[in-house]
């Protein structure tokens, strides 16, 4: 069977709000560095509340992903659950004028929740912390999944955040199973270490069982195998999935695949920005390279030089021409 | 009498939906090059609908003015109309956050007129267009006005585009007349040249009236002189006006105060990214030096310099910390 899409991604539909703060700041809000707190909208407009003027950028980490996919050129569809309030329908333009499809119903404006959207904390070392409200994005159920388009996909792709929430992890189950059903791939991203840290067990059973391929970062994939040593944790994750992307900042990323193992130097840059969406982009690129038939070096290539972008500029949805920039590096035609 | 404020601000309370296009999508909207083309939430929204991703951030030329104002130290007010929606929010967080007083009460989630929004339409040679829905901005009445303040204050500060409802215009006047009762300096900015031909009568009698300080650039004064010569065009405003400003993109400005005059160079720059904002921060580095008693050259040369930060990144809000920009430049100590 031909497959007519080249991704279908699913995960919260959030808006980002970037700020720049000091590590005072973090502290004194108890917004782990680096990482992800997931606050109630009360919490959340106290944060708001006391951070400086902002900018707001669609975001999400599988919405950036697509975003990022959809730039390449790439035929993709995102999931993820709105309301129609004007942060959902900035959400919705945004994903669309990128390229992709995106259908799923949003909640009607009277919905008592709102859109999602998370406080990106930028820190001057450029390092993002982030103070996330899911709002309706975690409500996500399998009533939301458009299954012909997961059916007609080469691959799945799933953000590990929507495993915070009962309904969207059944909705997870429900579409691994339908792709996997067409013998389609299911790629998942891991997306932080508090998240490992909530959802272990679940993580390893899914990366041991279904899933295909694991994005994953360095601190990520330590807390998955409980272990302070990165070979160990390769080594672990050998043989139990067949495709793996490891991403560590400068050090670059090693990829794996059924045995193979390349270790792929991070793309050079100018000046250090904001590593908001850093790992999204990486997976955009190397997914990239995956569904149009690259060997594994040039799949881990193109996610490093997608990251080196976004990691140039404030906000998580690329800003130069990804297409241009993947031709002047001689990736694509 | 000993005033507080340093100057109250009133102008549209606009959020700005900033994208890069190309000329052909200009004429094809029909969006004047460099200019502000009024439109309804149906032409907005075709509009939005076929423009790119976007990034949110707030704006308004008053309230871009007020922000920089307040980056600086001054105490400030700003005077606007939104109404308690998410973008409303945001737009009070923002000025908030930048540090200035802003309690003017919005309309009920319930009004059918949302918080205004501007297409910021960037071209590739960094000009920005734009296209605005002016929404519940345009409906600030007399009972908006915070008449203290405005008393308490050095200088009252009124955009041009708000010449554009009968119900602002009002208000306008009002607040002038108030503002003269107590010796306080009324400055006005032209907004933009459509603005000036919409109402050059008006703005020509109030300019000849109440107004103390104008700003204009270039082909906004011509006209509203109705000539093709600038020298001619300041000669016409020498006599009419104590203050005038008259920016000229990177020719610089000619600054005039009671029969003198001086012109002062473009701050220099590393890259023009996105003029968006570029009279608006002019006129809060200049107040800024007008406000704490700059002779005429440094007002001049410290509003070039906070324009001179504003096009070099996509926003019209300050991203740089403008204090020490200006200590950087030897404008303050």
């Amino acid at each position: 069977m031909t497959k007519s899409i080249d991704v279908v991604g699913i995960g919260a539909a959030i808006v980002d709000i970037l700020a720049r703060v000091d590590d005072a700041f973090l502290a004194q809000h108890a917004v782990p560095t680096g990482g992800m707190l997931l606050v109630d909208s009360e919490k959340a407009e106290a944060v708001y509340n006391d951070m400086g003027p902002a900018r707001e950028i669609s975001g999400g980490s599988a919405g950036n992903t697509i975003a990022g996919l959809a730039a390449l050129g790439a035929e993709v569809v995102f999931v993820g659950k709105t309301r129609d309030d004007q942060l959902g329908q900035i959400f919705a333009h945004d994903i669309r004028a990128a390229g992709a499809g995106f259908e799923t119903p949003p909640f009607d404006k009277s919905h008592p929740t709102a859109t999602a959207r998370s406080m990106i904390l930028v820190t001057p070392d450029a390092q993002r912390s982030m103070c996330t409200d899911l709002g309706v994005s975690g409500l996500l159920t399998d009533a939301d999944l458009p299954f012909e388009a997961i059916k007609n996909s080469k691959v799945l792709y799933l953000e590990g955040y929507m495993w915070d929430r009962d309904d969207t992890k059944a909705a997870f189950r429900s579409a691994m199973a339908e792709a996997k059903s067409v013998d389609g791939e299911v790629a998942l991203s891991l997306s932080d270490p508090f998240c490992v840290d909530r959802h272990r067990n679940s993580f390893r059973e899914i990366v041991e069982g279904p899933v295909d391929m694991l994005f994953a970062n360095e601190v990520e994939i330590l807390s998955l195998f409980e272990t302070e040593d990165f070979e160990d944790a390769v080594r672990q994750l050998q043989g139990h999935v067949p495709i793996a992307a490891l991403t560590r900042s400068e050090k670059g990323v090693v990829v794996l695949r059924n045995g193979e193992r390349v270790d792929v130097p991070a793309a050079p840059i100018e000046e250090l920005v904001d590593t908001t969406g850093a790992g999204d982009l990486f997976a955009a690129g190397f997914l990239y390279g995956h569904v149009t038939g690259r060997d594994l070096e040039t799949c881990g290539r193109m996610g490093c030089l997608a990251a080196s972008e976004i990691i140039q500029h404030i906000g998580a949805r690329p800003e130069q021409d990804l297409k241009t920039l993947f031709q002047q590096n001689g990736l694509i035609g």
